[in-house]
């Protein structure tokens, strides 16, 4: 275990109790800060770290660049440089942060430039997304969904134990978390009708999500194997798949979800590491049936990553309506990009991978409005006094992720989205 | 009606007897010649005209560019420019082409720079594709997909008559012409069994596309009219949708292709714009019942292209294994863009959208094997005498399209693809 995780590390910089961005997390991200063009920053308590200054300044002489691949408005170059890299950056920031060391702490003009507050940047979309993936890897989502939409059959389809679902999503319209999000328009067919009308979605959804970063691809025609599958992934975010039901269901046969998806999908802005997150590994639930060999794994590959939604509508405060854990999902990460891949098909640095809704077994752990409150039939009741069975215009959805493990906690800070009306 | 296609055109550069380059054609491509860079070229007969080194030689001042924009690996930046240089580009390049003009004819040495002799030259990919969606336009492959997958239900679904059905594909996986594809290997469900099996695919099929490029996007929140569609769209290549089918119907519920798609599309070369096909406007299928007022549309919005496909194993000679045409599609390109960004879903330039496999109503003209030998259960024979339920290994697909009205005919060249062994 690498020593940059390690519970003892201190940093100089003030991290307030409970702050997401100890110094053992060391997310990155793409901000934008007064005049100065879009650049890489770490998350370090309420500041964030430049890194295109320290390069321009001498710090990261030691990782031999040879160009300052941080003054980018993606992270993508930095990624494509490689996992020997990602550890040497991270080794520098963390010596650099450290309590004892002063090279940046004591050169108060650099410190005043290098060092910014959070409240004071604009966070920028961190990837150059080449293609986004939505896997379908909770078993509880599933088979909610299923007991919903097929109260007649069996809960689960038949592939489902036998492979990690998965479909091919829109990357054009994946957006930074504070992005409006406007109420779609779109085709439905109201319940008993014989034709079909046209209108904003009445039933606009979240959908709780996590999703890894590919850091390293492959060639077409070859595939990662599950034994493989870390040194290809960078790191993860928070992801909101928002969902039109109404939409949803008229269109998706008999080749998925089309409109009632793609019109947005929100993203934390900070990518937090698959080093930072090496300590919160955890076993995942039993696969049984048993998977085909290209599925096995060995060891833990399930994170334990707390998840919690918050909605707040224009008038009250925000209310807890579900928290869930990583942990419950069937398939790993590993498998997943195992399964992606076997067929030969090519992934590349910045492609997204979103786990499908992450619901637990107890009703408020739900990761969907849909689920929560069961197709609308269950509302649920805000801090306001006001009901939901969708969400309404004015309705902000926020989202977090964090872990604990002894002393250390590190978080994803959050994904949050207004709906906005139709235009 | 603009002069470029007029059928009094002639050319200096000899043109043979239906050739699909005629000086009214004139599509785009990135070519690669000797040592030089990737670069946009014109097909002009079995020439490729080097638009790099036309601009550099001053061949293209009257355009004002600020940059070379021809010296690119994709179109893209070309393509952003606008229409209007659009416009501007191909009144030109069809001036310098004609007869009469002799500015570069004339000049012996640029010509032997400028016109490069098309077998020398290696073709790549012409566009950086953002996201690919495919459609599933035709309502006879629709139809006889229904018939074999569905025996006992309505062939069409409820939705497919009122909208244009698509679904978002893997963009990383779109290679250009003439690039290998090996069998993909994955998870099927044998007819019969319980457990899934693993495996090279048994069952590899092509499907019969044209797809057309996004040359003008739009803001996420915003849609784009029927009525403005065609001013959002560049031009069109032919595209084969490698499909396995037997890894397909395994993983397609409930929420579509994945694997069974992902693992290679194939696209022509040449990029055929609108402005050269717009002589070969027809009208598409009555659409009964009446779409909804988004759909709608006024005058000709189908095209007549006729179809070709080919199967050449490694012993034979290529037999024609189906006709069919575009104008068979019971959607318009006008009508697919419209629908894809009504709920506020943004395109991109380069965003690749394909058409689903383009089926006629005659046997003949279905567009994949999966219809000709409706399953498998009514091989073809190809002219060396083998028979064929769908593609073997070393099986070459070879497909292409083209126009013909009174004297001109232009083409697109062809999309070929050799199927290798699953390693």
């Amino acid at each position: 275990m690498d020593k940059t995780i390690s519970p003892d590390l201190k940093s100089w910089v003030n991290i307030p109790a409970g702050s997401d961005f100890p110094i053992q997390n060391l997310p990155y991200g793409i901000f934008k800060y007064g005049t100065k063009k879009p650049r890489i920053g770490v998350a370090i308590g309420e500041h964030v770290l430049d890194l295109a200054f320290l390069y321009r300044k001498g710090y990261l002489d030691n990782l031999f660049l040879n160009e300052n691949v941080f003054k980018s408005k993606s992270l993508n170059k930095f990624i494509g440089l490689g996992k020997a890299y990602w550890n040497l950056t991270r080794n520098r920031i963390s010596e650099l942060l450290r309590e004892e060391n002063t090279e940046l702490r004591a050169n108060k003009e650099d410190l005043k430039e290098a060092l910014v507050p959070m409240i004071e940047v604009e966070m920028l979309l961190p990837l150059q997304i080449g293609d986004y993936t939505d896997f379908y890897s909770s078993m509880e989502h599933a088979t909610n969904v299923g007991k919903m939409f097929r109260p007649n059959g069996d809960a689960l389809l038949p592939n489902w134990k036998h492979l990690p679902v998965g479909y091919h999503g829109r990357a054009s319209s994946i957006v930074i978390s504070g992005t409006p999000i406007q109420r779609p328009k779109g085709q439905t067919m109201p319940e008993g009708a014989d034709t079909p009308v046209f209108g904003p979605s009445k039933l606009l959804d979240f959908e709780l999500e996590m999703a890894f970063i590919i850091g390293r691809g492959n060639e077409m025609g070859t595939s990662i194997p599950t034994t493989e599958a870390e040194s290809h992934i960078f790191g993860m975010v928070i992801f909101n798949d928002w969902s039109a039901r109404d939409i949803q269901s008229w269109e998706y046969v008999p080749l998925g979800p089309f409109l009632s998806k793609n019109f947005a999908s929100s993203i934390s802005p900070w990518v937090v590491t698959m080093d930072a997150l090496q300590a919160f590994k955890c076993e995942g639930p039993v696969q049984d049936p048993p998977v085909l060999p290209y599925l096995k794994f060995e060891g833990n590959k399930n994170y334990d990553i707390n998840l919690e939604v918050f909605i707040k509508s224009d008038k009250g405060e925000a209310t807890l309506v579900c928290e869930s854990n990583t942990k419950y999902l069937y398939w790993n990460i590993n498998q997943q990009l195992a399964h992606h891949t076997i067929g030969g098909c090519n992934m590349r640095i910045g492609d997204i991978c979103a786990s499908g809704t992450i619901s637990g077994a107890k009703p408020n752990s739900y990761g969907s409005m849909l689920e929560l409150t069961w197709r609308g039939t269950k509302p649920i009741t805000l801090n306001d006094g006001s009901e939901r069975k969708f969400l309404q215009d004015g309705d902000t959805v926020i989202m977090k992720a964090s872990c604990k493990k002894g002393d250390i906690r590190i978080g994803f800070g959050e994904v949050t989205g207004k709906i906005i009306p139709s235009t």
